[in-house]
């Protein structure tokens, strides 16, 4: 069988230092990829391209915080109830499995039904369809739960648990008074956690698909509930998303809808304004990553299938070569749900307050007691009679008095001549409330990846990374056409000077000159500049196109400010120089 | 008592989000800390300044590894074994401790000496010095070794252990082999990583200086033994370095010595080229973080205190109102001691292959049995005898046969007729070897922290954090002068071009100018730009300096290139504009 494409990008990526699985000279660990010397320049930039689009253009911050955490976060966010999957044991062979995967891989189960199986259903789902240990045939126990989160001890006390982070998400909750003071109190805000997160997955086996440990880009975005409107929408109201909607796969079609993000507003298929915001950026993300608009879509996870913290959710997936869609993001509307957990477990004020644009003035009746007569009355168990007054409803007390000519207050009489009635203005100025929060969230392994097989090219049998300029992890390649007649010494000065100027430059003298250019095609370097017998005549040099194999010719002088404006996306190739003719 | 200058550091840096102790809700969790808003990019542009001066520039490069790491890479690297502190426990309130730190708290002795101690001694200096509880006055029991590693379980399996990975170091050398062919074989070579690392402290209290869970940055440089020179030398020979030497620690001196690089290495202090190479970098880029030269030292450890993997050791010390002296970086020789173990078990081969630049030839003398004699002597015993003489030594043999008529191979006498002796051509072309590592690791916790100290300035009674231009978080303000007159249109309308320009920049119109300068003053923000009336009439801002709060004015239009020259250090403040009169 002919390679696939995942083991085509797989094995470039363990050649050429972008990807592979780690600790194999001890076997291997399934779940655990290194992101090598290329990879892992590569993978920053998607990161950092995250920040540019997500935060600093939109005024957002970052924070970053420790991926231990000590169990109370966990309990109060549901994860410790919620965070875990079914597995099964082989009696025989004592090996482990998803007892959900069992049922999707060997009886053809789809995900959305597994998903809504509890743990006796999937046990008599697997007796039916007669599921045996896919290693040894032997007869496998009856499900359980197996919390996928990493346990750990935190200090020497074996009663202080903690677990490594399945979601930076928790961190942003926990830490919210703060950030919110930290921000001068503005809604809406948002602090996203780009960094490692764990999950013990029972037995991964998708490469950087499915990681146990992996980088989450989590964005928390906190807004007033009664003011959700985003006032960015213009920007892309007319940015077309296509939509798996949950209301039609539930009459089994997962056929996408095309509607502009306007649409599918006024419909009132995405709940929120954030939401849709959130998901026409991420749209523009992964087109900026390679991944053309057909080859993206956002299906709406049905209510069993959303996280116990959704309210509605989408996911944006890609279509991979092997795998079909796959998710790469996801955008939940969390409610208040989150920082809700955290203030009932913690006791800490999550409200914020927030100023009304015009204040409420009404009027209230009240209860005021008087003291004298009420010491006379009550003498030592006056200060009590006070508190229960102070309880008391004040129009009913009054009814009461005035019917029956007194009022109790918990076992006390309280009489007409205890306390008076008035009327009190009563002045609101704002309110106090929990933030709602609407959270994209993105895996940047799996970006990573998908980058990475949408540029993997043949051309002519050899390969081209096609990937886009601002992401290759190595910008430009400088060259001695021969490695004679000073040609060397030019190039490595070249080399020097385009270092200074602080590109990610190589340097190379090895081999043929279109072997080198073939080396550089396949790591995508965008451009190779040579060093050749007319730069020593007129200082200029070559440039070369990776995906195109043009040639121009450009002065030494003019590089820098070119090539700078080349990366930034302020000009093309066609306009870096003189084109070459072609022999 | 007056805080110290750690108090004021982190009572900004929690007010204005740069750092805070993590899960105050949930009563905090020593050893942890959360990089906010300002901070986490602060902490940032710091490992990005390290990735320029320390890989791009030397054409090394990074690598992003798992934290959690299996059992046998810690066997291997001799962590399972060393990566442990003495802890004692109160017999009555049960808490523990670690005890060398009490004995150097309460009993006054020198870290020096502690490090020295093993169990028994520590137990006895304890008992010694009439040491109790410090909590509650308790007997305290006898000292036991205590894994500071984070201990976990891999899958579902309890017998697959997991650690949090200590340092980073080891992630490299497990995949020294794949890295080594990716970089096409090149020695000297060299791989970082930058990324969380944890240690289980017995009971960490010192902010962001001693953590349980931080970023490491590891620099693993692989040389040839043989052939140890550092080619870029030459940058850094005459830079000078505080010294504080072992051989004179050893005589109770801690008095450094300045001497140039190139002086240490002649006179033998410093063992080994790229070790004082890396050592005059990091001393540079602590300079442009902010600490003066006189404010660095650099310690030789002695024997009992270096790392079990280390033949030599400097620590980079910086020194801190609090605490004095403190570690930011470690040079450690490690020889081939990693790559070794992980060789011995893991079974890969860990080896490089290097050609000799002259082959060698040379003439052996060698043994060829006679396989039909020895057939017919020995029959089914024959095999045996063969590999027992292809074992022996070809010299000694030929001896004794000359001396005595015979040789033993084990048990069975060899005859002449069994054998000859030949000489033969052996063609050395290369050899193989184990690469040994120098090693550059920095915290960039500490260093974070270490900016903001030096940072931190007070004038007139305010604070001013004078960062280093291309380390401060935000890097421009816009703001208008009033909130009136279309002044905050034309200001936003700035704002947004320097946005899309790539700038860090904050947009704010609240409160008096005064206020809001003191306000960016305080959070590192390098320049504001003012939007006042005569902007409206010639498109002209005022820029001012937050150091000397001296002002100039400039064009619009050239905002954008003056500004990238400044953040780039081609450009001054006096240079960016005509110097406004002072009122």
């Amino acid at each position: 069988m002919a390679p696939d494409k995942y083991e085509k990008v797989s094995a470039l990526a363990r050649r050429r230092g972008f990807f592979w699985p780690s600790y194999e000279i001890y076997g291997g660990v399934s779940g655990f990829i290194n992101w090598g010397p290329l990879g892992s320049i590569m993978k920053r930039k998607i990161e950092d391209k995250f920040r540019d689009i997500f935060l600093r253009r939109l005024g957002l911050y970052e924070i970053e915080t420790p991926i231990i955490s000590p169990e109370s976060v966990f309990k109060a966010s549901g994860h410790l109830e919620s965070f875990r999957e079914p597995m099964v044991e082989c009696s025989r062979c004592r090996r482990k499995f998803r007892a959900d995967h069992l049922l999707q891989e060997l009886a053809g189960l789809p995900s959305q039904e597994t998903e809504k199986m509890d743990l006796k259903e999937i046990g008599e789902a697997l007796k039916r369809h007669g599921i045996k240990c896919p290693e040894c045939g032997g007869e496998l126990t009856n499900p359980q739960y197996f919390l996928t989160m990493f346990k750990t001890n935190i200090g020497p006390y074996s009663d202080a648990i903690g677990y490594g982070r399945p979601e930076a998400a928790q961190s942003v909750f926990v830490e919210f008074r703060r950030l919110y003071e930290q921000v001068r109190e503005r809604l809406p805000t948002g602090f996203a956690v780009i960094g490692h997160a764990l999950r013990n997955e029972i037995s991964p086996r998708q490469g950087p698909i499915r990681l146990r440990e992996f980088t989450i880009i989590d964005l928390e975005f906190f807004i007033d509930p009664e003011d959700p409107e985003c006032p960015h929408l213009g920007m892309v109201e007319d940015e077309s998303l296509n939509l798996v909607l949950a209301e039609r796969r539930l009459n089994g079609s997962e056929e996408p809808v095309k509607l502009s993000v306007k649409e599918a507003l006024d419909k009132g298929y995405i709940m929120m304004e954030w939401q849709a915001f959130f998901m026409a950026l991420a749209k523009r993300f992964l087109i900026e990553l390679g991944v053309p608009e057909d080859k993206q879509r956002f299906i709406e996870k049905l209510p069993w299938e959303r996280a116990h913290y959704s309210v509605q959710g989408f996911d944006q997936e890609v279509y991979l070569d092997r795998w079909g869609w796959v998710e790469v993001s996801g955008f939940n509307y969390r409610t208040d749900f989150d920082l809700k957990g955290h203030m009932r477990e913690s006791g800490a004020d999550m409200r914020v307050f927030k100023l009304k644009k015009k204040v409420d003035v009404r009027r209230e009746r009240v209860i005021k007691p008087v003291i004298a007569e009420i010491g006379k009355t009550f003498r030592e168990e006056a200060p009590k009679v006070l508190d229960l007054i102070s309880k008391a409803d004040p129009k009913e007390a009054e009814e009461q008095i005035k019917r029956q000519g007194y009022f109790m207050a918990g076992e006390y009489r309280i009489l007409p001549e205890h306390v008076k009635f008035e009327e009190r203005e009563i002045v609101e100025r704002g309110r106090r409330f929990i933030p709602h929060v609407i959270e994209p969230s993105f895996g940047s392994d799996r970006l990573a990846y998908v980058a990475l097989e949408y540029a993997y090219t043949v051309k002519d049998g050899r390969v081209i990374l096609k990937l886009p300029r601002d992401i290759a992890p190595i910008q430009l390649a400088v060259l001695p056409l021969v490695q004679k007649d000073g040609l060397p010494e030019k190039a490595r000065e070249l080399h020097g000077i385009l270092i200074d100027e602080g590109f990610m430059v190589e340097y190379d003298e090895s081999g043929f000159i279109g072997r080198r250019y073939a080396r550089f095609d396949e790591i995508g370097v965008p451009l190779c500049i040579t060093v050749d017998y007319q730069t020593l005549k007129d200082d200029t040099v070559t440039i070369r196109d990776r995906d195109s194999w043009r040639q121009v010719r450009a002065e030494i002088n003019a590089l820098t400010t070119i090539l700078r404006d080349y990366f930034n996306f302020k000009r093309d190739f066609e306009d870096l120089g003189v084109p070459v003719e072609e022999n």
